[in-house]
């Protein structure tokens, strides 16, 4: 039996085409600060192009490499003031000493969720943004009618990126959720528990074919490149394996582009 | 074989000396704000004694219970600006309609992790007060050498007070750490995986002796009242079985308190 492959572009272009047309008529920018890391720029420039087919204006704000702490909370602070702003992006991940200027996303353009405010009503389940890229999983498994609740999710790593915020948002969507990391012993076997496991380390092939249960579902949200060619967590072995698998690339990316730009649009509305 | 009863009340003094020596020839006040709802009462009331013991005052400030929103936030901000304050407190749980008002606590006086910024940075994993009642399963476990790095540990309730922050703060402390609740299938088996099973549901007897393995330590959070009586999530036939339990009362409570006031006296040393 092969794996059903579970394609994000179907999910993510359904959700550009209802944001597009929410959008008509109306503009609004969506703001980026950092230091511009070539896998960021990649990240942004792959952004642009969704935002402009929605309607969205992109405004990239780049530091010089010896700027300091001060510097960048200033041009935050300056693209919250922007009339046009609907939404503010800082880059990630930072120096550790950089940690606090998202401290200064106002909520209401907080689209990424990293802000203080927004984390802390993401935990607390209260309303407000949740960050894309655990957005995107649950999105893709709703698109493709998987269910979550009572189900038992995997979710292989803890970054604040992925891994934490996905497992408050599977548990307030009633799954039973298990975290492992590098120091989880027997990782194959807790993850061949999973009704539905998500990699999200950045380990290329770590998510062998023993590590996944026939029936399951497994989301890759790794990306490593080997070779100069984008790669998964998730070892082509298990494509044979479990009943649906989300490829690398064209899995969670487009999803995960699509889920901000939806976003954008919440932010637009509520403005 | 019967289990190890694991008493917090060693483990408390143990807090409460060091916090006391520490205190000497210092004074500072912990404001309380709320309703008075009875149990709150009780819980501020137990707090005042091992408070008093190591130098604390207390000072309960409760409105009336028909004070809205606004008022309570007046109330906050004034304990916040009292110049004798070293912790703050707002009494847990209130109407869905207060959640916000501990958004004005001082971060340097939120001694229970209850505002935005706490949270946020008790999720990062960054510097900042941790809620007290987490903190005190893991001092216990700590305390009675229990080890929790690489160890699985499965936490039955998924609330804002326990669950999801001793859930973070397993993680953090390299547990691989699953989070079971109501809407869990099979709680039993999944239970029964557990090196370390915390249970956090205020449900009488829920965790029976077929969900503990046999060398597991089990850590009841619960507390419920049955003919007067207090009562823990633990039925008495887990006793005979797993290695070692935390009884109730007597276990954990006592542990929070200590913890909540080593939190005050980390306030008023970095004053």
């Amino acid at each position: 039996m092969s794996a059903e492959l579970l394609y994000g572009t179907p999910c993510a272009e359904e959700i550009l085409r209802e944001t597009e047309k929410e959008m008509r008529g109306k503009s609004a920018t969506l703001y980026t600060v950092g230091f511009g890391d070539p896998q960021w720029k990649q990240y942004t420039q792959a952004l642009a192009k969704s935002a402009a087919q929605c309607g969205f204006a992109m405004n990239n704000v780049y530091l010089d490499s010896d700027a300091e702490v001060e510097a960048m909370r200033e041009k935050v602070r300056k693209a919250c003031a922007a009339k046009d702003a609907a939404g503010v992006l800082v880059e990630q991940p930072l120096p550790a000493r950089f940690a606090d200027v998202v401290n200064d996303i106002d909520k209401s353009l907080d689209v990424d969720c990293l802000s203080p405010l927004s984390v802390a009503a993401l935990y607390r389940g209260e309303n407000g943004f949740r960050p894309a890229t655990p957005s995107a999983v649950i999105r893709l498994l709703d698109f493709y009618r998987i269910p979550i609740r009572g189900k038992r999710a995997v979710i292989v790593g803890r970054g604040n990126a992925v891994g934490k915020p996905l497992a408050l948002m599977m548990l307030s969507r009633d799954a039973t959720v298990t975290v492992c990391h590098t120091k989880t012993v027997d990782l194959a076997q807790i993850c061949s528990t999973a009704d539905i496991l998500v990699s999200a380390c950045g380990v290329p092939a770590l998510i062998k074919s023993d590590f996944v249960a026939d029936g399951a579902t497994v989301i890759d949200v790794g990306l490593s490149f080997v070779n100069g060619k984008a790669c998964g967590d998730v070892d082509t072995s298990v494509y044979g394996k479990c009943r649906a698998v989300t490829p690398v690339p064209k899995g969670v990316g487009p999803v995960t582009r699509a889920v901000l730009l939806e976003n954008m649009l919440k932010a637009v509305k509520s403005k």
